[in-house]
């Protein structure tokens, strides 16, 4: 990567944060010129001015208007995705965008239509695909390893729900928790989905009923290629956070197990044990959101067309759409079905 | 065991004699009396002969008829099954039988009536329920472990699909191959199946398709006490015979892995190895088979009541008829909803 | 094996009993006419005729004495193999002896000399080298998979100490408990020990140190082909029976686990843990014990020349004697400069 | 660590460039103010500039004489440890020197002293004590979960061997490979070494025999708490880099296995496989790196005693010395018997 770029961020949450520190330490020839989020409090003032980073804005536009900043790294709350991709897109800068693109199909497609028109390159994060468990599955897949894929299984569970409110403002599980699954599926299947089937139930916390929710789930997936799906997931899985994909085909069959804390087996009078897996996705991915933005830079660097793209954002969110409709009338859905 | 048992058994195909092995040398106190098979050929003479079963006849009805057995084994074929089992119950026999009692319901019914009318006891042969990781696992379970079992995962794969024309008159892979993890779920979530939703492919052979079957499947269940159960089958692993379980709970979760066939790991310059997982179920469930005649010995000892018994053998088909009327229908199908 | 054997055996304790079973329900086209034990008490009566052995004796000459049996089996107490190996050769039958054969060398060698004049065959029991695992190194060596052994490890841990008059009468460790790994050394190096330097400890109980032995031993062999070996040992490991080989050669490595005692991984909120492994020998060897039978027998009908032989027993108490004087002097000794 | 401190280093070879990384990234509050090297050549000045460390010398002394710097690194070749901490010491700088301090005990002594007249904090780099595993055990071991150590078993094997003009000038395998394995030896066992036996063989290539070492390595430890310890090593293991601690103890025994590169098992029609382990010790061990320069900063900043210390460099070349002793005279050593 010989070429070097001017980049923007906007929104220093968690991720944003995540994504600072591999811009100012692991990602060459980056130039990280200004910084940005609605809230800038002094605790993020100081978080930030430590890593070095002197420019700092609590208003985006001033980074869609630098003429300097050619790439923008979008980590704001869902709800400002669509409206900065699209103002990002129309200065013609590139753009990494977190997921999801929206929750609106009508908002993405017109999103997406504007990226078009403008010419400009838009990667959403979907960090597990970089996992470098998944990524070699998905790998072993491409070398015809285990041959043709006939069955795609995830498990995926939250070690803990989240606040009720940001349940009952999340979408629902299927679009908050699950679409990461989605993707994870389509990206194993080498396929897109044509019918969903998913239910649920709520075992976990009875107000995650009462907010009009599920708390577990399960899925079955037909895919264009004839490949079937399987998800299942919880919001509370006590042992930590489980996230596990298996891919079963003609020639064979891969399957990521969890990561380990430590290779150490404990024997002792009563069992042999090892130490609990990671904790959460902080624990589990935090190396998969070094991957993605060096591949995305990389990508860009060779005039690339990064993955997943604005199309796989469309894609999972409707997916998730045709879930929530299975579980509420409870009968497999057609994505072609869905109206809009 | 003090008690000593006279037993008659019929059927002596290939799990007529894994039982039969198991009666001489690993069962105390069980004297084979006589031992009938339909088709008497000199194979099968000279194989009974070699083990010292010296009474065997082609008349199964000679079993009936001796007052002096007590204890029937039914391991003739399916269509076989009720007529003997009614047979056997008539003359107050003890019965265990092979899976499954019959798959027309009304059939199965009658048989269960007339078998309770008797006072007889009848175990029905869903072998991998004493499977030592299986078992352990519902152990487990029992001790409260895992807390309340919520998701029932299993993984259910043969290593080739059977012949043609045993797939013709197999009654569908749902109620052929899925009939043992309809069990398995039901054992291992402790509760009964309320709805299920079955889906499949043709991925394996397109002959099975022509025979009106499919080779790969997937179900997700609902069961009374909440929990949801997912089931994945496909005719042919390439790899060798897939049988997994994993019970997930609100404390915790269980997984019971593949047998190795050997503990050696093979470290070369290409890669980490080991050998290939037990290549089917003569293989991997050979020690159940022992395990559960020894459990239905103990039972009838100590005048228990022997499980699975006739109602799970009922229950079980009943979820396959669901399975296959919901893959036809493309839609779950509530077990309280089937017609007779 | 079409050949039928007329068998007897002599000792019936607990590896007499194994034997005998195996004898009895898994080694066909065998007859086990008589079974002699010097002890016979009415326990022993019982067990013996409830498995349907209907010739006992106290007086083990019975057995040289009868023409009719062909094959003898030797499982009674070490001191007394010598002399009924010699007995049983001197009247021309086939002999399966216990481990070992004697701890003198000068009556093992004398004991060798009658058994090849009188041109019989001789197998000592080392039955771990029918363990599936260790076999399976075995073989994977002979294949060429990881070149030229060049370092052999055994792990060798029992889970608790005999009683103390049994320790001080054993022989010492090297010769009582090691004597397994020296064999397992020499076999799965293809070779043999030209020096041995041997040390240890008392770490587990000091009454074993007042009884003239250690409890906790390492060695390290030098083999005639250039390899080393590394084995160390210990009488009480509280986790269970601790059993595992590796091999490392030139083209790479194997290494045999110990086995599970069923597959279950158990996750919560503390660990995730798997039940212990075997307790001790009956649990981990039970099958090696029929294997090491049934290749016995298999040896003898084809005529040919079954191993480990007395060859191998004399072997095995030579590198046993060489690490005791090593432990004696603190330095390493030679095998060849051992003097009788 | 609120205190930052202002930093020297000398020699940026490969281990130095992984510290300067760290120091730069993820070491907070550290400013590399120098860096020297006394072959300072353009692809380092390169390397240097493009990492921001503007100031670059080829005169260690100018750090020696800096009064801002308080803490050195030293990273240059081992021939010229001593004096690096030597000067350093007078300065009255703290001191993280990488391994070994020197090959000459009494040269060691000397500086030792020269630091503790100058109450200097010195830490040496056994960067191992650092891997997540090694260290899990150890704290493992102090919580008290196995009991008292008693067996500490340390598989250590290189995937290739270096160049034989680097093995000329090594100081043979125990000073240069096995030192790592003294020490992981001490600090797992939580004692010191009283005798070793160490033999060994040229079994990888017979120039490394030519060159006076050997590169096939077996020893046993004898500890001052009674416990044993067992290490062997291999300068060519084709399946990577072998890296495996074990403690038994008279409660349990815990075991670290190697690192696996990830978690995908590919099960296909021939076996079931993973990725080869990783390749070298920057693939291994790089995260210890940085465990062990935060773990010393933190020290300096709290003003503790950072460990590993100059008395562990002093006593891990004792036991290396004695090892070589050890194998010159085929007999074992006793580190007090050692003259210099």
């Amino acid at each position: 990567m010989d070429k070097s770029f001017t980049v923007g961020l906007i929104g220093i949450g968690r991720i944003g944060k995540i994504h600072i520190e591999n811009l100012l330490h692991r990602i060459p020839n980056v130039n990280l010129k200004l910084a940005a989020d609605i809230k800038l409090d002094e605790d993020l003032k100081k978080w930030v001015k430590e890593r070095g980073v002197t420019n700092l804005t609590d208003d985006p536009y001033e980074i869609f208007n630098d003429p300097e900043i050619e790439i923008v790294l979008i980590c704001s709350p869902t709800d400002t995705h669509a409206n900065f991709i699209q103002e990002a897109a129309k200065v013609k800068k590139q753009i990494f965008c977190e997921k999801p693109i929206d929750i609106e199909v009508n908002r993405i497609k017109k999103t997406l239509k504007i990226v078009e028109e403008n010419g400009v390159k838009l990667m959403i994060g979907f960090n597990r695909r970089f996992d470098r468990n998944f990524k070699r599955i998905h790998e072993l897949i491409v070398s015809g390893e285990i041959g043709t894929p006939q069955i795609v299984k995830i498990t995926s569970r939250d070690p803990s729900p989240p606040p009720i409110d940001y349940i009952k403002v999340s979408g629902g599980i299927f679009l908050d928790m699950t679409i990461h699954d989605w993707d994870m599926a389509r990206f194993q299947c080498h396929s897109d989905v044509e019918e969903v089937y998913a239910t649920g139930a709520v075992l976990v916390d009875p107000k995650i009923g009462e907010a009009g929710d599920i708390d577990t789930a399960a899925a079955i997936l037909k895919f264009k290629n004839g490949a079937l799906g399987i998800i299942d997931n919880t919001r509370q899985a006590v042992y930590g956070y489980d996230q596990r994909v298996e891919v079963f085909g003609s020639k064979g069959c891969l399957i990521a197990d969890n990561e380990a804390t430590n290779t150490v087996r404990i024997y002792n009078a009563e069992c042999t044990s090892v130490d609990k897996i990671p904790s959460f996705f902080m624990e589990r991915y935090m190396n998969s959101y070094y991957s993605e933005l060096k591949y995305f830079f990389d990508c860009i660097a060779k005039n690339g067309d990064p993955k997943p793209n604005g199309e796989d954002g469309l894609k999972n969110v409707l997916v998730a759409l045709a879930a929530q409709k299975s579980l509420e009338e409870n009968r497999p859905i057609k994505i072609a079905d869905l109206k809009f």
